[in-house]
């Protein structure tokens, strides 16, 4: 029997249910990593008894907050409860009776940030927050752990998916932006009610988050600049388009050497910078640091599945930390590492560009052609570079194929290549397919 | 007196030096981290007498390696001398002793891994490796601990910055291979002898790295296919352009349930793919994860700054896991969190974007650009948009600032919003100057 730690969650929306299923698959794989098997035996939610998509085998639900933080059994609490009232007394409870909380509520640690980590510096608590900030990318991991002997001088960064959503069809659909929130909404990108997305303020507190831990200070959310998108207008994004940018609802903080910006505002971002393809619900972040220069994270920025790999990452920290252990380094825990074997390269598949120097002669692209059917792989596009000069000079063909196995592509090759209007080795470079 | 971790360093190249530098500058914040100073006591190279650009005082360098690694006093060795005999007999020796290890050796960790993690699992050593995987971005904790309750299904990426740089030559100055391969050497980029980097031999050794902690195994050097640069020809570059797609040095590795694709080979990449925007010596790695999906890194992957960075993140993790505790929540010891305000609005500066809709009469821009002069506002460049159908029409006008403090725009526009030819109130869009 693995050893487990006991875990009660409050709020069984997607998120929870999302960690539920989370836990319930890769659980054997974090005992594989942590020696220790997580298990949710608890959840709270305002709706007990309404049906969830998710398996709540074993697991006991309940309307009474204290049905978790009175159980002395539950090791961790994980808040996904959202709002400031009930959500703060279950942090501030949990840290009281010695649990460990990993929480999303990135409004609560923007507004109380200085009672919060206060009294999780007071009770020596573990807090886990890596979901309040641009979900599936792991952001604050980055600062707090691979920039832990730097020092942050920038952070910048597209995190809230539905404005970014709503700009990206403003600027590609040519929508207006009545249009584009109603699609979002339609989407389930946007709540009902969308201010918190379209003013800024979403974005505000977690930039506030963000400075907090990049800045190594207590910021208050009071002083933050906030302002959202519904004043953008088509003609903006048109006569920003034609300067070259695209408008971002931009989350900026710099250090200017001992004062500091932080704000929330739309921005013209020069189309040729990476933050300006950043499209639809995803997030980025930028980082800049004195020592490592340049960063950059992209990643799912909200949902269900990319929101509880952060909460299960910090799942996955406290229990490193109750060990006392550093993770292991290649994070396996030593004895479940096994040698594994990588495939022969014929065995991957893959589409090909394909470019064939050849004597300008008829009949040269029947042959080409029927030698890589005989091998099943099929055309996707074909252009020959121009004709050629003299007779003896070589002319290229490029043919890009479907997707094919590389065994099939080599074997149709080497025929190829014995054919007597061949003038130079075939070129093959795959094509990556995302 | 703040307690101190005392470091032995091998190697003083550029690398080297970086950290030497970076520990001196980022000392005292590392204390504020951990409650722990780090303090390099000892260096050894093969030239302890070469005169070096970063200050050496208080360090004593020999060239015995024994000078290190005899010393009861170090508690962590840095290795950054590369190659396979001596740093394998450094590492070993150092877990041996119980000294932990930081190294950027990428050769030895992917051709030795059985070897060097058995050591290290046996021994308990700690053993710290961000440094050998894409210098400045901290890839591997983002992985280990950033996804550790994902199984990660796929790692791919542009991780040698040499490769990428001679690719972006060739692609955007329509340079030859051999061209931007002596402009590379000329500017630091490329060694004199460039084998491993345009052959792919270096970018294999970090996909084995990565493969091995992605998917929990230990893969086998030899296994894996690597194949560079060198036949790529400008007509495969301009041939690729012309169906939409960019040629990369990538490294590729795949989880196909069970069995495993790694290869490191040059692809097209769709230009709209953001790996295809990564120029020059930049690197980026993406992941593919059960629960976080998509994600992307992006930043330096070498060079002595970003080299470093990762060399002392691995040493504060060292720190911290010495001490047994998990990261404090902000970075920052708890005590050393301190309130810091953020800068009013007005005195941040920026380009802006203004619109105006004004109506079409004479004298209007004289007025508004005196307005804006009288500010010491300047303009970098201004457009019409068409002139009005009638005299009550308003039509807009769109000025570009240079760099302007937010207080003065603020005022200017008070004072042009009170003309009598404004339509409708300004429309004032900051510019993002990265």
């Amino acid at each position: 029997m693995p050893k487990e730690i006991k875990i009660g969650i409050f709020g069984l929306g997607t998120v929870g249910q999302s960690v539920v299923e989370q836990i319930r698959v890769n659980g054997l794989l974090i005992e594989a990593r942590t020696g220790i098997l997580p298990r949710v035996i608890k959840a709270v939610t305002a709706n007990p008894h309404k049906p969830r998509s998710v398996d709540l085998t074993d697991i006991e639900v309940s309307a009474d907050p204290n049905f978790i933080l009175d159980d002395p059994e539950i090791d961790l609490v994980i808040e996904l409860i959202g709002g400031c009232d009930l959500a703060k007394e279950i942090l501030l409870t949990s840290f009281a009776k010695g649990k460990a909380v990993v929480t999303a509520n990135k409004a609560l640690l923007a507004v109380h940030s200085r009672e919060i980590f206060g009294a999780a510096a007071k009770t020596g608590a573990r807090l886990g927050f890596e979901a309040s900030v641009a979900g599936g990318i792991p952001i604050l991991r980055m600062i707090r752990e691979g920039l832990s002997g730097d020092r942050i001088t920038g952070v910048s960064g597209i995190i809230n998916g539905t404005s970014n959503y709503i700009l990206t069809q403003m600027s590609e659909q040519g929508q207006s932006f009545a249009d584009a929130l109603k699609d979002a909404q339609a989407l389930g990108y946007a709540e009902a009610d969308p201010t918190f997305d379209v003013e800024g303020i979403d974005q505000a507190h977690k930039l506030l988050i963000l400075m907090n831990l990049a800045f190594g200070g207590l910021f208050s959310f009071d002083q933050l600049y906030a302002e959202g998108i519904t004043q953008i207008e088509s003609i903006d994004i048109a006569m920003a388009k034609e300067f070259g940018y695209k408008i971002k609802l931009l989350g900026k903080a710099i250090d200017r050497g001992g004062s500091y910006e932080g704000r929330v505002h739309p921005a013209l971002v020069p189309e040729d910078d990476l933050l300006a393809a950043v499209n639809g619900a995803f997030n980025a972040v930028s980082v800049e640091a004195d020592f490592a220069g340049h960063l950059m994270a992209y990643g799912r920025g909200a949902g269900g599945h990319p929101t509880s790999s952060a909460v299960v990452a910090d799942l996955v920290g406290v229990i490193r930390s109750f060990k006392g252990e550093a993770p292991p380094p290649l994070s396996l825990l030593p004895d479940r590492l096994v040698p594994k074997e990588i495939l022969p390269i014929g065995e991957i598949s893959s589409e090909y560009y394909l470019r064939f120097s050849v004597l300008d002669r008829v009949g040269v692209l029947a042959k080409i052609t029927r030698a890589l059917g005989d091998q099943n792989i099929s055309i996707s596009s074909m252009i020959q570079n121009e004709r050629a000069a003299k007779a003896k000079d070589a002319v290229d063909v490029v043919i890009f194929t479907h997707q094919a196995l590389e065994r099939d592509i080599r074997k149709a090759l080497e025929e190829i290549g014995q054919m007597d209007f061949i003038a130079r080795p075939t070129k093959l470079i795959r094509v990556d397919s995302p």
